[in-house]
């Protein structure tokens, strides 16, 4: 639960890896091979990426098999658990119950109601009770974690800096009400803030704007910013960037991208460093002002 | 300019309407002409709508128009200005300036940068400076704000409140930002907070990702709450509501709007309570808490 537990628990017995969409979760799985662990991936169905998938030892879970996922993981010997990769809450109606997760219905629907967090912190709780450990992330393979500095060769300028401190700025204001990990500013205006539609349709959304007009902003001017919501549980969703990032905020004619560093997720960091030098975009880690951990 | 001042000159001559695009210029005109006061119209090219402005007396002009305005809204004896309709901010590029406006441009360059109530703030100082009374249409023609209750038949339930209250807080912690008159919250959720794209924009979203999966809550639930910002000028920018705000919360499944009684525009009330009716939405005026004026 707390970082000292992480650190006690990292070698006992294989690491499960419950996967979302996206190639994060096998970056994870392979930093954790790496460094000697064994890992099993709980893929969810419709997410996950089978073909990649294949190449580790895996099994196949739909959303709401919790009682199969308790059985089979205990089975596995394993105890540590990862959540890991894109994925859209379900609608409540669509989670096919196993009697497990039947029986925690009531509770589910509780946590179903209200914010992402509000949902994420819900589920990491009931997985608790059921005696795993769930870590984050960046607990098990820091080496996917956003440095300090830039990736790639381009540099933000005086203006951007601007851009990038208001970005920060309403990211804090607004992060009481489990919203926003993610606004566009540009020219010390506010483009777009994220909320359920995600980073990447948000990204689309500015060309888009950009393109009929709606938004006057000169082309290469603007900063996509992220950062975690204040209170977050690191352990179930940090933001993260991959090199898809990259390529949405250079259509939307921005300037770079900057994102809190030791605590947002990159995918790729090779890939994207390549994008962002060939689309001419600077990739900031900035310090975290409000770290309190 | 305070409010004091504006009673003063309520009856000076004709009232000039700098008219913008939708229905709002000819609800403010036709409140103002009921009034006994005369109005001239000066219609935005691109934006405000031929053939309605033709029953009025009427002047076009394209943007950046500035010294042609001055000199003929002062032949017209007109000292009092209104600003009323929709329009998106022009790209300074696309504005052509007249000679004066030319002399403007280092200090318009200036206010084009940030946010909206910067922009409209500038532009207000740059009229009062030349001698003209900029006046909010809800000072000429209060009868077009939105009163206390609803419009129509339909009563937002506990859960709607409590998402309102909701979204009045989110828009008052991001109204430092010059951001975001509008947000969506449905079972204590935020869904989306406008930004450069305006209300109908978030509106469309909202119902994409509603048929895409992506918002998972169900159909007749979540509430559009629109605020003004604090400290905006209420002179040039109040947000306003019109029938097709009410149809596109419709075709959001949304179960209402609710908007700050007092502070918002509303085009054609009665087309606004028949189609709330028809969709079975309601359209709440809420008192406003932080009222300081």
């Amino acid at each position: 639960m707390s970082e000292a537990a992480t650190a006690r628990t990292a070698d006992d017995g294989p690491l499960a890896i419950i996967c979302g969409g996206g190639s994060l979760p096998f970056a994870v799985a392979d930093a954790v091979g790496k460094r000697g662990r064994r890992v099993v991936l709980f893929a969810i169905r419709g997410w996950a990426d089978p073909q990649r998938v294949a190449s580790y030892r895996h099994h196949w879970a739909a959303v709401g098999q919790f009682g199969w996922f308790c059985r089979l993981a205990r089975q596995e010997g394993c105890r540590d658990v990862v959540f890991i990769g894109s994925m859209v809450r379900p609608a409540i109606w669509h989670i096919r119950p196993d009697f497990k997760t039947l029986r925690l219905l009531p509770r589910i629907y509780g946590i179903f109601r209200g914010g992402d967090d509000h949902l994420l912190k819900g589920v990491a709780a009931i997985f608790e009770e059921h005696g795993f450990h769930l870590l984050g992330a960046h607990a098990v393979a820091p080496e996917i974690l956003m440095p300090e500095g830039t990736l790639g060769r381009e540099r933000p300028g005086e203006r951007d800096r601007s851009d990038i401190a208001k970005g920060l700025a309403l990211l804090n204001a607004s992060s009481p009400f489990d919203v926003g990990q993610a606004v566009v500013v540009a020219d010390a205006r506010v483009l777009a803030i994220e909320a359920a539609e995600g980073t990447d349709r948000m990204l689309a959304r500015i060309a888009e704007l950009r393109q009929s007009g709606r938004i006057a902003v000169a082309s290469g001017r603007g900063v996509l910013v992220k950062a975690a919501k204040r209170g977050q549980d690191r352990r179930v969703d940090l933001p993260s960037i991959g090199p898809q990032t990259v390529e949405g905020a250079a259509r939307a004619g921005l300037a770079g991208i900057a994102v809190v560093a030791g605590s947002t997720i990159v995918a790729e960091p090779e890939r994207i460093s390549a994008t962002a030098d060939r689309e001419r975009l600077f990739v900031l880690g900035v310090r975290d002002q409000t770290a309190e951990q």
